[in-house]
Formats: C-alpha cells, structure tokens, sequence
C-alpha cells in the first residue's frame, strides 16, 4: 500500500473520468487535497446535484434540468425543422456554427447491433411520435460520418420518407482550411463526387 | 446560453481539476451525465469524505486520514534516516524505488520568498522539533534538482549542521536509460564533475 486507503480510494475513483489513467489521477488528487479544497468541495456537490437534476428533455431527448430543455422553449425557432445528432455535444457543435435556426433531436447514442443497440434506444420510437404530430416537414440528418453513424442516418431516412418529410444528410468534402494533400484519400474522393458546379 | 445552468456549472466545476480545460471538461461532463453516473456519484462522495478527513501526518507532514501516517507508524523502517522531499507525489516516487528504507518528511512545498513562502510555511519548525529529539542520524534531501528545491536542500543542510546530523544531496547525473547525445549540457556537465572513480 503506497497511500493511505482514503487517497487511494480518491485516485481510484478519479480514474471514472475519461482519458485519465494512474499518473492523472494522483495528480489530480493531490492538486484537490493539497492546493483547491474549496473547488473539489464545490465539484464534488455539483456532481450530486447534477446526477440528481439532469434528465432528458422530452421532446428532444437532450440533457436538461428541465422537462423541456431551453432550445425546444424557444418560440424563436423554426419547429418544422428539425436537425438530428448523436450527443448532446453535437447540439453544441451545430449550435456554435450559428447557421441553424431549427430544433434538435439527440439519439443519445447511433444504431449498434452489435452492441444490442436497436432503434428504441435511440429513440426512435419518440422521433417518430414527433413525425406523426405532423409538426416537422424538414429534418437534417447530422450524425457522426462514421458507418454507425450512416447506418443510423440512413435507418431515419427511411422512416421519414414514410412521412413525406423532406431529409438531408450533412455534405462530405474537404474541411475548411484544411490542405488537400493532407486529406485522406476516402474524403478526398466523397469532396469530388459531392462537388459544387457553378451556375 | 449553449447549456442548460447546471450543465455549465458541472463543466466549470471539472475545471478546477489541473490540466482540465474547456473542451476537456465539456467531455467529462457529459461522459459522466451519460454513460457513467454511478462513477459520479461515487467520485463525488469520495472527494467530500477525503476533503472532510484528510490531513497532514503530524510527524512528517504528508497526507493521510490518521494522525499518524502508515509509514511514520511502520516499525520496520530505519527511524534514525529521513528522506526530505517537497510533496506527498514524491513519497511515492522514492517509495517505489524500493531502495528506501527509512522515513520520510514532506515539505508540502519549497522555499520561495518571491512568493512569501518561508521556513515555516514548508515545516522547518516542525522538522527542527524532530531534530531535537535526537533520535535522526542521518537525512538524505530529495527536494526536486530546480533553483527552489536547491535552495531549500542547502537551507536544511545548514540547519542538519547545527544537531550534527549527517546529511547527504541525491546526484546529478545521467538519467538510466537515456542517451547522451539528447541530454541537456547543464546535466551532462554535472555528471561529469560528479563522475564515479572505479576502485
């Protein structure tokens, strides 16, 4: 035993972060202990509170301490348009691009069989209630341009197009800034075929 | 508003974990309100408990939930030789060398004056009580090899002189393993002043 249990026990239960293997989780239990007493007091009922407030959003499934979350409250925005991401951090993402007015919906997660993920954990089943009220007439579909990620993409166009709602999938091509002879030959190849004609 | 309040304010409070920025913090926040909330809850349990109990070893300083630390109260240990070193992370690094027998005193710091950190603040009056019992013989001071960590060895070397302590500095030198020609000059000039002579 190089700890005492208790600052053991800290460092273990530090490494529930991701990305934070046995060196981070010392330093960081020593950076509590010996420098922010005040902040790890503060983390940690954050923490409780948190766990114990967030929940979904029912309309979209995002996390919020409300039954609604702030976004779908929001009288401002389009409802009939509807964008549909994989995480929370993915509403972030479109969000901070500013070039979307509409509402989100988040599946918490993409189409796994192997993982024994089907469509009901997803989602789905609440994405579709949403279609039948007749509201949404556009979605986009935005999530990961993984094979995952397309899966479940294409799995909601199908669905939608029971609906007549007009879809779309977020273009592939060339990041913005990026230098072509860095880019992968796959992305390469989609930003060709995808490629804009001037009119 | 990107989040909702609470959302925020767990993403403010991951960072006053060290290293933990914006995005990292982001990440963390919705890994633990997604995937891993158990781990939360226990995290933040054990922070408040270790935050509530934790405190300095009243014979060497270091952290630990008794009065007396585990290494302090272990009789095997050579009483008469003390490893000076300036936090609870370097006990361990020496610890795991294994080739340390004796005990350990933790400055919880160095000397800083720059930074108003003087002798007392960094328990010298604490480790001169433990120099007038008598019973240390010998100190090996470990404090790290920067400007402060020099300073802080040379001003306990002096005191050690005034009880007749002896006392000794770890060496300079050539890290085990390392190659020569990607070694700082200043080490490798120390290396050679310091050279061991075969006998």
């Amino acid at each position: 035993m190089l700890y005492s249990p208790l600052i053991d026990k800290l460092i273990q239960a530090l490494r529930c972060l991701p990305s934070v293997g046995p060196k981070t989780a010392q330093r960081m239990a020593f950076h509590l202990l010996e420098r922010n007493q005040e902040g790890a007091v503060q983390l940690a009922e954050t923490i409780l509170s948190a766990i114990e407030h967030i929940q979904h959003c029912q309309r979209c499934r995002n996390l919020t301490e409300s039954t609604i979350c702030q976004i779908c409250n929001d009288t401002r925005r389009n409802s009939e348009l509807l964008c549909i991401v994989e995480s929370p951090a993915d509403v972030l993402a479109v969000q901070s691009t500013g070039v979307f007015q509409g509402l989100y919906f988040v599946l918490m997660g993409h189409l796994s069989p192997i993982d024994g993920i089907g469509p009901n954990d997803i989602g789905i089943d609440v994405l579709q209630a949403r279609f039948n009220e007749g509201e949404i007439k556009e979605i986009i579909l935005a999530t990961n341009p993984t094979v995952e990620g397309e899966a479940t993409a294409h799995y909601i166009a199908e669905l939608a197009k029971q609906y007549h709602i007009k879809t779309s999938r977020i273009a592939y091509g060339v990041p913005v800034g990026g230098e072509l002879e860095y880019i992968d030959g796959g992305t390469l190849a989609r930003a060709i075929s995808g490629r804009e004609h001037y009119s």
